[in-house]
């Protein structure tokens, strides 16, 4: 660390990282930077890739459609091109999915980008931010860095009958201040994987003040099974230019490598979010991959068929070995493995199952499971058992 | 555009960008978005992108190294997984070839995200924030979505005899007020292409506060000749813990679809801004694929004094067309149509040749011109030679 003479003073002034907090924003001055687990390229190099459960963050093992990466190929002589700055074609792709205009969409280096800009665009010191407890981590970042206020509501408790830890929806919209410009909902939630439906969205909707912005995360939307009645924000736009949605490739397209998440929202709303959007936001493979995996909905339905299929098969499992598991509609569960948790999990990544502790999200009991393909759920089971052995 | 009922007043409310601005920060209510130039898509597919000499956005006609290329193919199997949130491996990289610890280091989605992020941090409402007329946009950009004050500093004139439109470096030092929290310089300049030398800085530092923090753009550097004595900021950094640069893979390396970008400052510096960084904001084919790069040094080498050729003999060749070019240690020319600009850029973007009009930099009578390889520089002359016969 360097140490210079003050200019007026004369005085020796050591330049450290609470020197330049110091001179940050509001904001900053409060913030931690976002957990994203444990160091998986060190893991992966003492254990070796094959040998290595990655069960931690929510990718698909499934992979993304073959279409993504001959879109990639087809761009390596390219990338000395600037990608373009419009994004017009997956964003035309996606309109079209979606049946919106492309003046509603709007382009993220991953929807963690888009979550962050609205905070930074919508509220500031003085200012509300609403959200539930256990909702994702990002949507608290997102508050402080903005320097605003943030309101965490209780969830659903632990023991509710249908959605444990799930939004308390009544309780978020009863929690809305004068002050509040943003409310935050997933759904369905990381990391608890529950989920809520529409009339119930619908009837929190109407209790919403027209000048409060809604953001409804739906970053886990299309592996939900269809007749699980998880809300979609899709339908309530036209009628609630208030309320936007943001979805990500980087779950059901599996292009969680590639950073790209977009909103869909009233276009005066993402014409103010474009004058902040840096212009190359998203870069060219990845604008490329995104366009050609859309168009291969096949793949996109085959692999949120053989997750939905794979989480019901690991929540019995775990079941079976007196582990609660929280409803899901994502691919992932949140499992209470109780007081021996810390344990659990250390000797898991000691054997090469990594896990997402959840410690961070106030749940030290629980850990949150990635769910895999049979043969990754086959290898987490076996060194489960073998670690609840050890432990007995 | 939706109007909805006002939920107190009962009165309709129409949700326009101008409803949504009114709600947004103070900064980004003043904000307009970058100008990334021509749509270069909508162009390629009109004209054929061989029929098309792009030279509007200072990209690499020479491509990256093979390796880049290489590196990215390898990652096709695991783009459904996250990037390494560390970007361990390429800031190792980028620490060994300068000679720097790697907590030193941030890497950004291009340097465009760090010079916004540098603001966003240090600069708010009430700070300002100096930088040269004719510097970098992203810089008034930065400024004002942060809320803060630009105090723009008159440039060098136009007919200096060494620098004409230069950064002015002991006005940029006397401009400084009690309230300047931020100082942006680029070296070499975009768009000008001018450049200031190790001995001028060194002047200019020794009269910049110590808790004034210098941001130094060097996008540019590695194209700068060896003897022009364009300075760097790198061997005045341990020297001076408020002061970093920030450098691309954009331009000498010939990756601009990729977006990396990187920042070498004090430690406590990297420490708060990696609170603010996004996780994941630099994808994965990009960390490979620069990583790559890096090593191939003969490529970076061969590229570069390619390009120093030619932007001599294309200056000369305007020169002799009667065509004012300034200085430049760029891979583009910054050159004087004078009252005609307008008209001349018209008529050759009616020919497929795309230059950059600088009526958004407050230079209506220019144009800047990328250096291109020698094909791409005989195709605009010959289509320039036919323009200016046209409009004589």
């Amino acid at each position: 660390m360097s140490a210079v003479r003050d200019a007026e003073s004369g005085m020796s002034v050591l330049h450290d990282e609470a020197w330049f907090a110091a001179r940050a924003s509001r904001g900053v001055q409060g913030l931690k930077a976002y957990d994203p687990g444990h160091d998986l390229v060190a893991f992966r190099r003492k254990y070796g890739t094959e040998n290595l459960v990655e069960l931690g963050s929510n990718e698909n093992p499934y992979g993304p459609s073959p279409a993504a990466r001959a879109a990639i190929v087809a761009q390596l002589d390219s990338l000395h091109r600037y990608p373009d700055p419009l994004g017009a074609d997956l964003k035309r792709a996606l309109a079209a999915k979606h049946g919106v205009e492309t003046n509603r969409i709007l382009l993220g280096n991953g929807s963690h980008e888009l979550l962050m800009l609205l905070a930074q665009v919508f509220a500031g010191p003085g200012d509300d931010v609403v959200f539930s407890r256990y909702g994702f981590a990002v949507f608290a970042l997102a508050t402080q860095a903005a320097g605003a206020s943030r309101i965490v509501v209780d969830a659903l408790p632990d023991d509710h009958p249908v959605m444990p830890l799930g939004h308390d929806l009544d309780a978020i919209a009863t929690a809305i201040t004068p002050a509040t410009k943003l409310v935050y909902l997933a759904n369905p939630n990381n990391p608890t994987g529950t989920w809520f439906g529409r009339e119930a969205f619908a009837a929190f909707m109407a209790k919403v003040p027209s000048d409060v912005i809604v953001v409804m995360d739906e970053a886990y939307a299309e592996m939900a099974d269809a007749d699980a009645d998880a809300a979609t924000a899709l339908p309530f736009l036209s009628s609630h230019p208030n309320l936007l949605l943001t979805r990500t490739f980087s779950k059901a397209y599996g292009l969680a490598g590639l950073r790209v998440g977009y909103l869909i929202g009233a276009p005066g709303l993402v014409a103010v979010m474009e004058r902040l959007r840096e212009s190359f936001n998203v870069n060219g493979p990845a604008l490329a991959a995104c366009e050609a995996a859309l168009g291969d909905v096949a793949h996109l339905d085959s692999g949120c068929e053989r997750n939905s299929a794979q989480r019901i098969e690991l929540a019995r499992a775990l079941e079976r070995r007196d582990l609660r598991t929280y409803p899901s509609q994502t691919n992932f569960l949140l499992v209470r493995f109780g007081p021996q948790t810390a344990q659990v999990e250390a000797a898991l990544t000691a054997r090469g199952v990594v896990l997402r502790p959840m410690g961070g999200y106030g749940l030290p009991e629980c850990l949150r499971i990635t769910v895999g393909n049979p043969d990754e759920n086959r290898r987490l089971l076996a060194a489960l058992d073998d670690v609840l052995e050890t432990l007995r």
